[in-house]
């Protein structure tokens, strides 16, 4: 028989009566013979209504107690589509993360997964129960006390539920009907993915394509776990397609590009004039580092005397202050004539598995930018993806330039 | 070291600001050297929230899930309270049901209290740590099921807690600063009493007197539990006093006349002219137990002729309509003239441990009410209290005769 997770976001579940919606995709699976198990956020709008209150108590909470306050909304939503299914005429029973359990380690607030007890969960199939689990909550063994795994966290929920029990799928029922090339609010052309292979999506994940949490595409990836991001706006009866994240082997037709992702929240800083000699990126990056300041693309070009060099690299939106402030202060250390910075850029990224095997992806890139009149600031490339840095006004003009340069635009309509 | 269990109902915790305040009373009983264990209900409006999205779901709905549901609000509640704690130098941490473990039966809501061990949160008193308990829900064992004790049920777990940790009082805090000689709003010459024994108690809360859940007042009684009610609104610097509800013995002088309460959650029925032999009180008074309606006056008199009687009793207003019912099904196996009903009674109780040591108490309230007018329907009378069913309409007037009658008007102010 073949078995399946559920997972089902805030959206999907924002009121009673999204919740009786998702009940009827949980009916039509049971129907067709699967043994499921639900994986369910809280309606939207309660964690931030339940983070506030934290927020309000006290401004720097404790994380133990925020995670005991925050994890609760997920119970409601578990409870709620359990009374549902049973209404409905379903065998159905709704576990809290302790119950299952899933254990974490106690990194409150932004727990990982040590193991997970599929047996209850497993044997109630045999009683044909519905599992509806409360995603984003687990326990910490030792102390007893309830984590969470960060925002988004229902999803690697379900991903490692889906592990446990031996599913053979992980339905992601979300706000969108899958994965696309690119933003459909920015690139009109966008088309949705059949098919994606987890480490393409991986760098489309954290290259700000909102879909999915990071954390459940590793997961996903390492226990070969094939996830499916589906709309549960569809008719429950007659469900249309979604996207496939799985292993290469599983997509037979390998684009070479096969999506266009953009991050706005970049941040860059240029070092002017600094003494080029070694260790002197390490005196600029090791004091970023042990901040806790990602640093991401870095560029070094040989300034106009020889003795000296001009860096450039970026950090997040957010880190920007705080990384120009430890620079300055350590600007005798470094030994630099100007730090200049600049928040108006964007990192636009090209993605695809094929890039591995074909060369100058990114060279044709760089020639139909430049055609267009955009400026590279600074560029990074891996295996399977590359990324410019340009100013922020060309976004829409970059990434639909690349869209369509790698043939990733749908064909026109009629 | 005294032991203090302090409980804050759902007004008292209502917003993150009141939830401060409350942690201010507990700072007052912490900084007086006290080991302090805190339950809490949901902010107000929370459970009937969730308890009418449990109505949303499903007309009938699973009572195992709607315990794993309600029982979310006090997480919240617990948890911002640890936080604002910890905020203000103070060692707390939050207890779910689950986590001390509060076990009780599996009738979901509203389980039994099975045990509770006390061990852990005695542990954390010896690290100065304050114990901040979600009230109201349990764990059922063999299940390893969320339970909730029924509305109200947060006073019980409190007394339930005092009672394993070995607490000297459990304080109730609420919006009101203490237990009345009758209701102020119809009794403008009500006084706040110091005193009253869990006896008195007793009935004052199961006759209307909504102070306290009535369970957590046996809890109490049968476990030597000292109760103190008082108000959440004092001035946690300089608080006032409340009404200690404590044993017999620990109160000096007895009034004779505790309080007045009142019922309108009464309906009549009375059976005109039922053949007066063996058998027929179980004919009527049977099918009505075995419909679970809760019968509680009742008076027989003969009528006109003397083979038949007539027989008055009274239901709870809710089950009026299911009580006639139940009769007019049967009239002919009981075998009675005519079925006759009123809803606008009301009940009239004066309760006082001192009416077991004085006589004639009940006879002078008859002769009072007789003067003024007032026609008695019924009455009962238990070793400490009596009570008489009277029109709805002449509900103050009984209410502030008999307050007047036994002494208790407050002395006129100035």
């Amino acid at each position: 028989m073949s078995r399946l997770v559920m997972k089902f976001g805030g959206t999907s579940v924002a009121n009673v009566e999204r919740i009786r919606n998702a009940a009827r995709h949980v009916k039509r699976e049971v129907e067709a013979g699967r043994e499921v198990a639900v994986v369910v956020s809280a309606m939207s709008g309660v964690t931030n209504e339940l983070v506030a209150f934290c927020q309000e108590a006290a401004p720097i909470y404790d994380h133990s107690e925020y995670d005991a306050i925050v994890a609760s909304g997920e119970l409601v939503t578990a409870g709620l589509l359990a009374i549902v299914l049973k209404e409905m005429g379903f065998n159905a029973r709704s576990w809290q993360g302790w119950q299952i359990p899933l254990l974490t380690d106690d990194a409150h607030g932004a727990a990982r997964i040590a193991g997970i007890d599929g047996a209850k969960i497993i044997s109630g199939f045999a009683d044909k129960q519905i599992a509806v689990i409360a995603g984003f909550q687990g326990l910490h063994a030792a102390t007893g006390r309830v984590t969470t795994l960060g925002r988004g966290g229902s999803d690697t929920s379900a991903v490692a539920i889906a592990a446990a029990i031996g599913a053979d799928r992980c339905d992601i029922y979300t706000d969108v009907d899958g994965v696309y090339t690119s933003d459909p609010r920015i690139v009109h052309k966008a088309r949705r993915l059949e098919r994606v292979t987890f480490e393409e999506m991986l760098e489309m994940a954290s290259l700000g394509a909102k879909v999915l949490q990071v954390r459940s595409v590793e997961v996903a990836m390492v226990h070969k776990v094939k996830l499916f991001v589906r709309s549960s706006f569809d008719d429950p009866a007659k469900p249309n397609s979604g996207t496939l994240i799985c292993d290469e082997e599983d997509i037979v037709e390998q684009q070479v590009v096969t999506g266009i992702a953009f991050s706005r929240d970049e941040a860059q800083l240029t070092l002017r004039r600094v003494a080029d000699k070694p260790g002197v990126a390490a005196a600029i990056f090791m004091p970023l580092a042990e901040a806790n300041i990602n640093v991401d693309m870095i560029i070094q070009v040989v300034s106009d005397d020889t003795t000296t060099t001009d860096i450039t690299f970026t950090v997040p939106t957010a880190e920007f202050a705080r990384a120009k402030a430890i620079l300055e202060d350590r600007r005798g250390a470094i030994g630099y004539a100007t730090l200049q910075g600049a928040q108006d850029v964007v990192k636009v990224s090209a993605i695809g598995i094929g890039m591995r095997s074909h060369s100058g992806v990114a060279a044709k890139a760089f020639k139909a930018l430049a055609d267009k009149g955009v400026n590279i600031r600074a560029i990074t490339t891996s295996e399977i993806k590359f990324s410019v840095l340009i100013d922020e006004a060309y976004t829409e003009l970059a990434v639909r330039t690349l869209h369509s340069l790698y043939g990733l635009d749908a064909a026109p309509v009629g």
